[in-house]
């Protein structure tokens, strides 16, 4: 009922439209008439108007049938009036313009009490700040995008979400100029009822939609961001997202904008790949890059093959391959048995890494020969054509012999490189995905290279709202460390002004303060390192009790924890956050220095060992751990299990907010890898 | 005479010319013809014809005048026998098309001999693999790039020279399309004779340009960049640059597009940003942010401000700026009297780090207010205006604001979010940079940002061709480091079998093998820390000379050295590298792993203290020496000198070829910079 009242409502209301169409509010009735909308349209305004035959009424009373779906386009007293009788006439629909009343405390508490009365009422609400919702299919152009005033775009079978407002507007106006059309466009504004993932899930039972495109700021509900994923990962449809907000300053933008309490993104963006959605990093990829992917599922590890590269045109495809190799992505020369075909062609083909036609094989034949001896031979996961001059001098001739391989078993990416329209449209039309630019492009290879299987995972368990965060102090951290199977040091609590020698540790030792309220030990003197003997055992823990007194006067010390010193080959950092979205698990590198590095890996928690060895392998690091120039190859294995077992903290320990390790010493091979450091916060009551 | 000969010759001969314009020897002719070329054109077939009244000539000596510009159209025999003919007859400038004949040893050889008869005729060559030149001032399409089949394009004030030469046509006709137009455009194609900067340094002087694009694999002349740069800035034109070949796949591709033994893609990029051309990695970018530059001199550091955002969609800005963010460029708020001017306007600004206009601020009187808010108060460097639907919807309205600051003291920068050609076009006709994609905005507003005035450097000494290499052992590269004033521990050298104790060092000390033969002396074993005492290092010489006898067997051991042992806060990798462009100075993260942590920085040298200052403000470890999280300061200073002495290399040192040291070990502020071990290599007669 849901997906009918949104997108094919019997009728629509429009509080506040005017008859100019030059005015935001009269916008939404000018586009429905133009757009030929199927349903009844009931403008509603006190001020009476007839516009092309359909007469205004004064209010929502006046109109003498029930709404399916209600666009308010007022703001200020009016607009509360009208969703209050929105709410109160039980409309299951109701799209909001302005959400100008978020930017204050009061106008907050009014909206709380609505959203709880349309819940109360079975009202769905979209918005505040949507600019409304499109349905090529049914010409229901219900928005006040100006964009879509050179609408009716045509009807195709790319659906769009969008956080961002004009942002529809904009992808539909270079789609269409693209050849690529939509069947249905969403602005969710700021979700405070039906946030993207609730509709994304609607379009996955939507016969007109192929592939569901997102342009997201955020997430704001994990658990249902799962279901979509899995929803759509059955019905095979693919989702495809551009995230903002990577940039301290980009999150800053989004946090202000979309009014919401943000997650770091690397925590949105793992959360996309882990579930199956592609991330892409270029604008336009995001429509252009759809016909990769649909009809296509996620290649699986032994499927995933090198791209190959045929062109015309040496520099264009270097640009491209260029940009991939920065993202790790390279292109794999044919095999003998190819390049045999290859050297068959009646024009010379030179066959090194990519695939150079040159200026002789512009034609059909040679172009059509190179294609089919490279995708039937299956030893590349995708072929990139490039295409020179005549995409844009010969579009006919440049892109018949492409078009050939529509529903070939490995996609075909073409860029032409000079402008070519007509080259680009033919082959979207034809089902083949064309870029425009070679950023666009590497974008859309890099994406669909990165593309994977959703992972099959326990349903995610956010944090509690509404709890206090309380450290463990590090003794107590390792204990529970210890019980989930991951070593930690020989240990012996020195309490404060207590005396006696050490019992049961080898020497050299390392001293802390032990204190809950301190989080850096380091960086307030509470550490000694390298104590050789009983002698200078007690010489640290004086330095430390004064250094810490001086520095962290406030904080409650519990004690003075000494260990066995560790040694290894490495230190990594290993954590766990469980966050309102859902649980992570990271690794990078270790020590004091490890947020200057940035070499950090992140998924989804629990992971299992071969996760956590493909997190390892994808740090700059891991030469280090894997007998970097000579040296001994680190305990790989320990440092596995060790990433596993503090990631299934995610299902073991709902009270576990955070878990960091810092550093885990690796030892060499067969010699462990121990937890030196460590920082736990429970949710309290 | 260049000049003319190349770009306005006064009769052209095609050898080679085909009357079938479908054909690629038959383009430049029809291209002439239609473009309106107003010198004359002689045709060179042995098969007679005729097409719009222009007859061929049977061979080049049937040309009854001498002849500026010969373009071979030829391949094979009748190639080099065209070749070979017109540096017979001296003609002044020969354009080569096809370079097959530089794929095999023979064909080298026999280019060579005629490169020598070329010189000495006086006839300069363009190419091989020169797809042509065109002139759009008088009608000179002298190319056999298709992509000139939909010209004539438009006479415009960009010059572009290309080492690819189907980018020639993609660029032209892109431009064309975005309104925008280019006066000249050359393939430079090899450069076996005429390179890249030899044409820039004639277009400086050219009246009908007023900035020079560049698209590069490599470049092949330092000296000669060097010159051309001071000559672009003399003009006041500045320079712009794609450069390919940043990552390992696309250097190899380049190398083997160009023939060329390529210096490393990072070396040519610190190379072309301290010359001041502006580096840009984004294809269109290339030609939409020439007006960001024409007309304007680099900011020097006070003028340095950050950039203003004023945008009407928050969506679309926050893609620019996020995409800025991670490139370290940030927007700043505007000032509180900017605010109140900003508060002053007809409708609700929102003006943190971007002032959102929001959809009531499409009114003209709203942006221009804004805009000259900002661009009056001198506090930014740059505007970016992000323009909404209106952009296509009433392109008049959204763009007539704009035009008004054509000629402001601070440019400004627009990007339109949805498909809007009309606007684009009049924008970049009124002298206004205006962006299709938020990618080439932000890639052209980071490189905007970090245009700098050409360092003042003596001319560059490339490291002389035809050298042996020659490493010194340890103790040798030491004493050299020592000279140039860069601290080294305090040592002794035991020779292989000799006896005697330790003279005037101070336990601990370290012991390293010494050999001109071994470049990684820990990798073999060849290296003992932390020794304590006589006995230790006795023990750890004997170790050292069993494991270098083991592993490195063939390497000639010229002793032990034994030093003190350094101990600092942290370690850096200093180097110097004398290449065929010129001399190069490095800083980076040091010690076993330094490859692996890509955190460089790399300048032209020699550098003085103040750019030696900015590498290490550059490096994502300055942290770790600037007294991160409570630590001391390091040396800074010490570390500063260093750079800067071994820098100097560049002209003190002629014979050195490379100099590294690693580690340099850096103390605490006041204790200095020690370098541990240091690896020299000269250039042997």
């Amino acid at each position: 009922m849901l997906y009918r009242n949104l997108f094919e409502p019997r009728s629509v209301a429009l509080i506040g439209a005017s008859d100019d169409p030059g005015k935001t509010t009269g916008r939404p009735l000018a586009f429905l008439q133009r757009t030929g909308f199927r349903g009844r349209i009931w403008p509603v305004n006190p001020r009476p108007f007839v516009v092309e035959g359909i007469r205004s009424v004064p209010s929502l009373k006046g109109v003498p049938e029930p709404v399916d779906h209600c666009f308010v386009l007022l703001t200020g007293a009016a607009q509360r009036a009208a969703i209050d009788d929105c709410i109160a006439r039980a409309v299951p629909v109701l799209s909001i313009l302005d959400g100008g009343f978020l930017e204050h405390e009061e106008g907050r508490a009014w909206f709380a009490a609505a959203l709880s009365r349309a819940r109360t009422a079975g009202t769905r609400i979209l918005g505040p700040n949507s600019i409304g919702v499109v349905n090529n299919a049914n010409g229901l152009c219900l928005t006040a995008n100006a964009a879509f005033a050179s609408a009716p775009f045509a009807a195709g079978r790319l659906a769009l979400l969008s956080q961002s407002g004009s942002i529809i507007g904009s992808l539909a106006s270079r789609a269409y100029d693209a050849g690529i059309a939509f069947s249905k466009l969403v602005s969710v504004g700021n979700e405070a009822d039906l946030e993207f993932a609730t509709l994304g899930e609607l379009l996955c039972a939507d016969p007109a939609t192929d592939a569901i495109l997102l342009f997201l700021e955020t997430v704001r509900d994990g658990p249902a961001l799962q279901r979509f994923a899995t929803a759509a990962w059955t019905a095979g449809k693919p989702v495809l997202c551009y995230l903002l907000g990577r940039s301290a300053v980009g999150q800053r933008l989004a946090a202000s904008h979309t009014g919401a309490m943000l997650q770091p993104s690397a925590f949105i963006d793992a959360m996309l790949r882990e579930l199956g959605i592609v991330v892409i990093d270029n604008f336009e990829a995001l429509f252009e890059s759809a016909l990769l992917f649909v009809g296509r599922r996620a290649p699986t590890a032994p499927e995933r093959r090198p791209i190959a590269v045929v062109t015309t045109t040496g520099g264009g495809a270097a640009m491209v391959v260029d940009r991939l190799g920065l993202a790790g992505v390279a292109p794999a020369a044919p095999s003998v048995a190819v390049r045999t075909r290859l050297d068959a062609l009646p024009t010379p083909v030179k066959s090194g890494e990519i695939v150079d036609l040159t200026l002789a094989g512009v034609r059909p034949d040679v172009v059509t020969g190179a294609l089919d001896a490279l995708i039937s031979s299956r030893e590349h996961g995708l072929v990139l054509m490039v295409v020179g001059s005549s995409a844009r001098h010969q579009p006919e001739k440049a892109t018949s012999p492409l078009i050939a391989f529509t529903k070939s078993p490995v996609p075909l990416a073409v860029l032409a490189l000079p402008e070519a329209p007509a080259a680009r449209a033919a082959l979207n039309a034809a089902g083949i995905a064309a870029f425009r630019t070679p950023e666009a492009c590497a974008a859309a290879i890099q994406a669909y290279m990165a593309w994977c299987t959703p992972r099959d995972l326990a349903p995610f368990r956010p944090a509690p709202a509404g709890v206090a965060p309380k450290s463990l102090d590090e003794a107590a951290a390792k204990e529970l460390l210890a019980r989930i199977g991951i070593a930690t040091p020989r240990r012996q609590i020195f309490r404060p002004g207590g005396t006696g020698g050490i019992n049961n540790l080898a020497f050299p030792v390392v001293a802390k303060v032990l204190s809950s309220d301190i989080a850096h030990k380091t960086d307030i003197g509470g550490v000694a390192l390298d104590i050789a003997d009983a002698q200078a055992l007690n010489d640290a823990l004086r330095r430390i009790a004064a250094s810490v007194a001086a520095k962290a006067p406030a904080a409650h010390v519990e004690g003075y924890l000494v260990e066995e010193q560790a040694t290894g080959v490495c230190e990594l950092l290993v954590s766990f956050s469980r966050t309102r979205l859902g649980s992570f698990v990271s690794v990078g590198a270790g020590g004091i220095a490890a947020e200057l590095s940035r070499d950090v890996q992140l998924r989804l928690a629990p992971v299992d060992e071969a996760t956590a060895e493909s997190m390892l392998r994808g740090l700059r690091l891991f030469p280090l751990l894997d007998g970097y120039r000579g040296r001994p190859r680190a305990d790989v294995a320990a440092v596995r299990q060790a990433i596993v077992r503090l990631s299934r903290l995610a299902g073991e320990a709902p009270d576990v907010l955070e878990a960091e390790i810092n550093p885990l010493v690796v030892g060499v091979e067969g010699r462990g890898a121990t937890a030196v450091d460590a920082l736990i916060v429970l949710a309290a009551r």
